[in-house]
């Protein structure tokens, strides 16, 4: 057995809204897994090999759970055009150069470097709809350490003429995809209907009999803009509500993760909660595309499981502290237009939800769990001012704030140092 | 006479919305000073010695229209608190150690370093109370080749116990650093009332003596919080609003910076308009104290003077480009909470706000005008990936979104190379 001491400035968020700081910490790594944790090393452990991250921060690292990886190379760009238009005009050409495997690589490989070196390590992500492209995607995650669910794209209508399916090359992709997934690997697929205007009732209901007959998770977008709802409704004028369009075709199931929620009223909320579905809240994308601010306080109330997302590219932070900060922010422009009604959310929360949140959809624990493969970020603050003899705590909250990049200096994935 | 031609993509905003761009452009510089800019240079200048930034984007250098100094040391923290509470428990506080001056001088070097690694060429900063500190921060930022100006701040009631002078010593120190100013100093001095509930009617009467009597610029705070805004109405119910209290004081002039202006109704607007008065919009401190959203596109309708400010501490971010960046998120958030009726800012136009609106205080002229000292970043963008063969207009944008501290690599400030 390969064991290891981290030592460190060690905080973690075990709770929604609970904050555990072991200052000058060590932490026991058994294979990469989390052995132990304490604030003075037991003598048993005195002559493991140390790792020392001495004033550093060791914090957990970050779970992106919805991004598109094909929108990486438009990220931070189109900000001024709301959805539908971005999507037309921008977007889909975007995603449509995916065709070309040898791209497809080099745009892979950057993403997975780019996500790694600021502290992403689980993902749940997007592809385009192109099968190769997709085994590239998966391939590039895999060998950065990134860990989580890729899907490949299913669209067979009111795509663009150089990005959209057949029904049947969809299907036939699709289950072709599937049989080439390494079930080994720490990347693996997950079921993807672009969003119900992207996919025929067919294509749903092909996906939903897949869905079950392979035990896969679905994710995909519900009730981001109210045109896009609005759509819907004329799409399905059986479904009395957005989710029931995947709930109808077997798509809207335990661990579905649906993106954004921004206008989910209480009958969807109440549908959210009641099937284990999980919100990939994703604050900076919602702003960016003025789609709305999605009622997190009052999911986290409701018992919903909310997660954080980039929603690269709509979203143009891919860094997950970053998205964190706009997680808070645009809770605190909730309360504001709420005239002062609604609680936002807190530091400590916001962490929780780009962290702890996440990593249940994968089977870790809370916080940094005993026996759970180490996912953590190592933040070296010093270079920042400190006259006023800050405390961790104080230093975790400005690393939200204002870690850069560079600040990021170690990372580690299933127990691996990945970065 | 030093002359000198910059060559690269040059982007600048003349007006509101308004972005120019001319790529591989050439810049002549006359000691220091705009003289020209070009597609191509003419032949006249060919033996001029030239700095080649290639491929890199000639940026305007940004404005950053409110600042607290001695708040730099929290910067990043204490976001869990509102105005009021965050004032008492963490500001004062923190303001109250440049007493010290061995202090303050550690503290503003490494302000003054990181503005201007970030970009930040002209500032209108408070520094604290403290007459010593104050000299100590205009010197640092001289040094360090950031123009404009910093006010002592006067405060003779509603302070704390380590943070109140009374009203002799507010004057006779105003009194002392502004004979201690060097007239010919890019860093000048500006009067700096905290705002009307740190100030007794006697010291706002004798501030705005000064001000007349000196020809002096004011700096202050307005209607940031509802509270806030109800407490002044409890100090001056002879004032109906809270800008009348400056007004019947002499402190509500031409020029007048009044930062965030977040509540300001059409009578307070028309008040602003009909004085020339400047709003230093803080976006990302209305939103981080949860103060509220200013009506910006409003104002810029009605013709108001805004311009941009990071509001260290209570903002949370320190490079302009990512002050911009939340002010057309705020802008946004106001679309959304106004039911999608007021337009959101674009890039050009956050942009412009950032940038030349700034600069029209201290003189300048529309973007990179020709007569004007320069004040420029350079931003080298090359690591990011450009699979799709982007516009100088999406690097730009791009530039506005994900710019980090170490992507500009220079600085020029009153024409001069500062970083």
């Amino acid at each position: 057995m390969n064991s290891q001491i981290l030592r460190g400035h060690i905080v973690h968020a075990p709770k929604l809204g609970q904050l555990e700081i072991i200052e000058n910490g060590c932490m026991l790594l058994e294979d990469g897994r989390i052995a132990g944790i304490w604030e003075k090393l037991p003598d048993a452990y005195k002559d493991v090999p140390q790792v020392d991250y001495s004033d550093r921060l060791i914090m957990q690292s970050f779970c992106d759970m919805h991004l598109h990886a094909p929108q990486y190379p438009m990220l931070g760009m189109g900000m001024d055009l709301p959805l539908i238009e971005w999507l037309n005009t921008y977007t889909f050409k975007t995603e449509s150069r995916f065709a070309d495997t040898e791209y497809a690589r080099e745009v892979y490989r950057r993403l997975a470097r780019e996500l790694v070196d600021n502290g992403t390590t689980r993902v749940c992500a997007f592809s385009s709809l192109h099968l190769e492209s997709t085994m590239i995607l998966m391939e590039e995650f895999e060998k950065a350490g990134i860990s989580g669910y890729v899907g490949k794209v299913n669209m067979d209508r009111n795509g663009s003429p150089e990005l959209q399916e057949t029904i049947e090359n969809s299907i036939r992709d699709t289950y072709a995809w599937l049989d080439r997934c390494d079930p080994k690997a720490n990347i693996k697929p997950i079921l993807t209907p672009r969003f119900t205007p992207s996919c025929t009732n067919e294509l749903m209901a092909a996906l939903g009999k897949i869905a079950a007959e392979k035990h896969l998770y679905v994710q995909s977008h519900l009730s981001e803009n109210t045109s896009e709802i609005a759509w819907v409704g004329d799409l399905h004028p059986d479904c009395p509500q957005y989710w029931d369009t995947y709930a109808k075709y077997g798509l809207w199931n335990d661990h579905t993760v649906m993106a954004h929620c921004v206008h989910s009223d209480q009958r969807e909320r109440d549908a959210i909660k009641a099937h284990n579905v999980v919100v990939a809240h994703c604050p900076d994308s919602n702003v960016n595309l003025i789609s709305g601010i999605a009622p997190i306080r009052q999911m986290l109330t409701e018992g919903i499981w909310v997660t954080l997302g980039s929603d690269i590219a709509g979203g143009a932070i891919l860094p997950m502290m970053g998205v964190i900060a706009e997680a808070i922010r645009s809770s605190k422009c909730k309360r504001i237009s709420s005239n002062w009604t609604t609680d936002f959310l807190s530091v400590a929360e916001g962490y929780y939800l780009g962290t702890t949140s996440g990593a249940h959809y994968f089977g870790g624990g809370d916080g940094f769990a005993k026996g759970d493969r180490l996912h953590a970020v190592v933040v070296d603050d010093r270079k920042y001012i400190d006259t006023a003899r800050l405390s961790v705590r104080e230093r975790f909250e400005r690393a939200i704030y204002r870690a850069q990049t560079a600040d990021i200096v170690a990372v580690y994935g299933e127990g691996k140092k990945i970065k």
